[in-house]
């Protein structure tokens, strides 16, 4: 048992600085292990006390008969310090300072977490916190936590494992659970993070049967490889995983860095992080429990397709706006099905989806029954919704229950239900259904639950051969010229314009004559990056002596600027066609980054674009595309050709796997716009931009 | 006092088809009026007892001592149209028909409703209903009304009016506000409406000064005229309105339509309306009794400046990330806030915004009493938002809600709180405050509510002389051509493109060296409204032979399409700008609607634009610019200039007052694209279509 796995499952707990008050930081470990049954050793550690809440109490860590697997430090200061160089220097596996005070003080602070860190890491020890509330297991009793709200709200052990930086955000998620009768095992707050990280506990959660979901509260993310490791063994295990990432705009990134000192991060490459390692992300800890007594079924549903129910005409209206407006689809029934509805139907009722039970459900009691049996034989949604907005008197509720679990376990569909009364809901919570006051909470949890059963199927991108392109020598400056930014793309395998570089006049018009009967003239330089803003760029010309012009001009405008020449560049210009863009950059923590998204000048001012993280195959880019506000264009519309978004992908696949070869020394590329032709005729690299990475001192 | 108000408060009501079991339609009316304290007379009828629940019941209604103001009709087929012809002859005020079967069923159904309606329209009473929950006012105990809730979460009087076709939905909202402490007076349903109208009842329950916030649910919208009239009422005496209009997306509207048989409308038009009439638009019951709470407040703040304060950083990171994401403005302190904030705070923390207590709280006992004093001295934000995540022993709950009440009542601040525990929560709506259980939802609420405060004072646009532009008298078609929708236009006071109707070669080539460096040269004709797919189009033609080919193919085009031609119009070409689009159309139920937004083919695939009901003014026109996907580009990026949306502007409100005028005559106007150019430059219509209003017959 490695020290992580010790941490959750002490055999002996000492708690320094414990207090008789079981209202205090360092009473409430004390109470808590009492209150929750733990079998191993408590050992409160109290200079002036010989007793603490009932337990013998010792002056030192020194006077314990044993070595404690897990000291909990509720001191601060420099006590605090010494009592954990104290239990390094003793052996100890597992210190939890709660105290605070340290790194996120300032300076001085600063310095006495780094001394303890230095005596754990000497040791051996590890170390959570400090200015942490704790790990507790509830299946153990281990309560090294001091959340408030185990006095409040006693917990049973449960199936779920809540792990956060924050000890706030662990007390809502667990609040909000308790709320709708979830369980915790686990509640862990790793706070400032100076060994023990959320990613690390999470993997040390993951081998634990019991556990059928895990939530997450990050406010920073560094250690990828931490958290990218865990969730493999959680994705081995089908374990689903929920993230609360906070930070998402300039304001939260701000307030983060304020509470946390967390930096700053473009926040889609998060997106594409948690996507990438199929972990659910939500905005808070309400959607995270929205989302658990869906995760925590066993059933996966092959798809997204929904059929809703109701009682009442306007639950179907509803349900059926939110349908639409969140993607899900409406299963359109067979005539099977509709043949069957129609005869269990009131006459004057259509047999459509949303299916309006009316109320002939008073007078017909086989009715729920009868339209669940014809479900399970002859439509099988992968989603079920249930509204159940009027009930009582008359309306058999637990019997709709009884009918509905059973409809559940015979079919591999997910089921929700939506009632505003909590009377209504309490018999189908019973059966261990999804419960929701409201449909469109239901229909989102329904939605996101899809989502990440569409995720655990994907298979990971096949490992490819590395891409063995050698980047040419680092000239003067920064970036490469447009045409060795070309050459570069073309062997690493994306198609790029047709173009030659020109040295004289002669070699322009020979250019011309090849690539024409339109061409592009572009001046090639190193040193000149934004070639539009000095009118080093022509487009359209049609004819020699536009393109002598062109050529002189821009020859003359390098050397006023002083520019080194490569060369004047002649491309073949592309008619017709998508404009896209797409780009690649190293992230200080994320590592390689793809972006693809709607091409031209407005490509930062309206975001519509989307990342993705290297290796991906076609089908990911694809998806990424189809999120885009430009999708429906590049579907074809208005007569327009459907545009080869395979092509595109294809590149895009392929800049990625370039990306992993080149990530310690390219800073980014700039690949805009990528022309995309017409379904069959491929895409092409129109401009292009390398940034070298530029290695300081 | 009018049949409607007497409906609501009537002196004597009979239950035709009482039943003495209390859960039964017929016998919950008298259940719920003895239950309710009602006052006035019940009379049951049933021919078959002498008594129901205690009270005595008659034969038929002409055997009751009086005629009774109301009558409740639970008795289907045709017994109860019968029954409506009797309390017709009988001289009742208002018939409540709660027994389906009629025009929801099919054929015969639709022809027993008419001849209920004929009997009631004919003695001049009310019918609400048939298929309805009817009418309960929980102020005087008349509860025509047979909700199976009032049983199980038993009223007391409050401030709600819930008014809606659907009796499951007025369930649904008065279920939800139920959980949250919120008491309905008016329970209101209309069913298939044959004659009494939401819309009408709404009208009839804004004079109660009891009530302080109304809720509608409506399903399909006819009557706009008395929607507009109860909105003003509401309006003038401040009374805030939410709707909930189903039926947004496809499968709404087709679950809408098998519900109660809607039609299908553009749902923009639907924001618009309810925009104009400062009705707040939400998606669904719960979302609508979430913004309840704050409306209820007397406050009305004067700006949306937000400050979030919590216990929790993670919280501050939360509400932050929620604030950006939701447009909502955190305020930046004045120096005397922060120096006053720095003092209270512990010393490591940032006097921004969110405000994080941090666990000092639980040790500075004046720490949160002095945060407020700071902001209703040095600050005053128009909304506060207090997050309570972590609360236990040694937090003092009540006193912070007792000052943060203070707080309230001192400065004109629209305050919510949010805590997952119910405990938490409760002293803080003891005080009356809206509490949420997610941070996310207060915010949402906070934000509906800033934006109602801001429609309810924008003042209605001045009434302006009609716009006398006589429409040129139909030639053979729907469409006018170019020129003379140019020319309609122009004379309407819209900057059209500069352009010349050209007959002869001659003429083409005086055009171009008018109008010229650059022209276009297109085709007029009624008869070719596609005149790209054509060929009729050629633009950016800058040399007299151009023209000229130009002209003479459109010619040839023509003739062989055999179309009449008009001429061949010659118009300057506008370089520069941006290219947004204005339309107009007559909508059958809202009358003159008109579109703005982003210019081009993509208009439809894209959905870039909002709509807007004439008479508005120019700052209605910038509100619904800066919700446009594209508002960043217009304000000006990558060093363009911004552009000249004024301009704009004001040639969509001309186009508004101009379809005022025009709205039997025009179908819909098409001109795209206008062509924006920079800030002082003006706007002009560079295309245009006007389409004509086609009687049939």
């Amino acid at each position: 048992m490695n020290s992580l796995a010790r941490a959750l499952a002490p055999r002996s707990v000492a708690v320094m600085g414990a207090s008789d008050n079981p209202h205090k930081v360092g009473g409430r470990p004390v109470a808590y292990m009492k209150q929750y049954g733990f079998q191993g050793a408590i050992y409160p550690v109290n200079p002036v006390r010989a007793e603490v809440q009932g337990l013998t109490a010792y002056a030192s860590l020194a006077d314990l008969p044993e070595v404690p697997d897990l000291v909990v430090v509720a001191v601060g200061g420099e006590e605090g310090v010494r009592m954990v160089e104290q239990a390094a220097a003793a052996g100890v596996a597992v210190a939890v300072v709660m105290a605070s005070g340290y790194a996120e003080t300032g300076e001085d602070g600063r310095r006495q977490q780094a001394r303890m860190l230095a005596a754990a890491q000497a040791a051996g020890m590890r170390l959570v916190g400090p200015n942490c509330q704790g790990l507790a297991n509830f299946a153990t009793g281990a309560i090294a936590n001091f959340a408030t709200i185990f006095h409040e709200q006693p917990s049973s052990d449960g199936a779920l494992a809540i792990v956060g930086q924050s000890g706030a955000a662990t007390q809502s998620i667990y609040a909000l659970a308790y709320a709708r009768g979830i369980h915790a095992r686990y509640v862990l707050a790793t706070g400032n993070e100076a060994d023990v990280t959320v990613a690390e506990l999470f993997g040390a959660v993951v081998p634990d049967p019991g556990i059928r979901a895990v939530v997450l509260y990050l406010e920073s993310i560094t250690r990828t490889d931490q958290l990218a490791e865990a969730a493999a063994l959680a994705r081995a295990r089908g374990l689903p995983v929920i993230a609360i990432k906070g930070g998402r705009s300039a304001s939260g990134q701000l307030a983060a860095s304020s509470h946390t000192g967390a930096l700053a991060t473009e926040d889609r490459v998060v997106d594409a992080f948690f996507a990438r390692h199929g972990i659910v992300r939500v905005v808070d800890p309400y959607e995270a429990i929205s989302l658990v007594p869906l995760l925590m079924q066993a059933v996966r549903p092959a798809g997204d397709s929904l059929v809703a129910i109701s009682n009442s005409g306007a639950s179907c209206v509803m349900m059926a706006d939110a349908a639409d407006e969140h993607g899900v689809p409406l299963m359109a029934f067979s005539d099977a099905a509709r043949t069957r509805l129609d005869e269990a139907l009131p006459q004057f009722v259509a047999s459509t989806n949303p299916i309006d039970l009316t109320g002939a459900l008073l007078t017909d009691r086989k009715l729920f029954a009868e339209v669940l049996d014809t479900l399970a034989t002859e439509a099988r949604p992968d989603l079920l919704l249930l509204a159940f907005p009027v009930a009582g008197a008359g309306y058999d509720v637990p019997g709709y229950a009884r009918d509905l679990a059973a409809f559940a376990s015979r079919c591999a569909t997910a089921v929700a239900v939506a009632a505003p009364q909590a009377s209504v809901r309490e018999p189908f919570a019973g059966y261990g259904l999804a419960t929701y006051d409201r449909e469109l909470e239901a229909l989102q949890a329904l939605k996101r639950f899809a989502d990440f059963c569409a995720g655990q199927r994907e298979v990971a991108p096949p490992a490819r051969a590395p891409v063995e392109v050698p980047l040419p020598a680092p000239g003067g400056g920064r970036f490469m010229s447009e045409a060795q930014s070309l050459a570069v793309l073309a062997q690493a395998g994306l198609p790029t314009v047709e173009h030659i570089v020109c040295r004289t006049q002669d070699e322009a018009i020979a250019a011309f004559c090849k690539l024409g009967p339109r061409v592009v003239v572009k001046a090639c330089s190193e040193e000149v990056t934004h070639k539009s803003e000095h009118g080093l760029v022509a487009v359209g010309l049609s004819d020699e002596a536009a393109v002598v012009q062109a050529f002189e001009r821009q020859c003359a405008t390098l050397a006023t600027l002083g520019a080194a020449s490569e060369g004047i560049l002649v491309a073949r210009m592309v008619g017709g066609g998508r404009e896209l863009a797409l780009g690649a950059r190293t992230d200080p923590v994320f590592g390689p980054v793809v972006m693809v998204g709607d091409g031209g000048i407005y490509l930062e001012a309206l975001g519509d674009f989307r990342l993705l993280l290297p290796p991906f195959d076609v089908a990911a880019v694809e998806a990424a595309l189809a999120q885009l506000r430009i999708a429906p264009l590049l579907r074809g519309v208005r007569g327009e050709p459907p545009a080869d978004i395979g092509a595109f992908a294809q590149m895009a696949v392929r800049l990625g796997d370039a990306m992993l070869a080149w990530q310690d020394d390219v800073a980014s590329i700039d690949i805009n716009p990528v022309k995309v032709l017409a379904r069959g005729e491929g895409a092409v690299a129109i401009d292009a931009l390398i940034e070298r990475t530029v290695t300081s001192g």
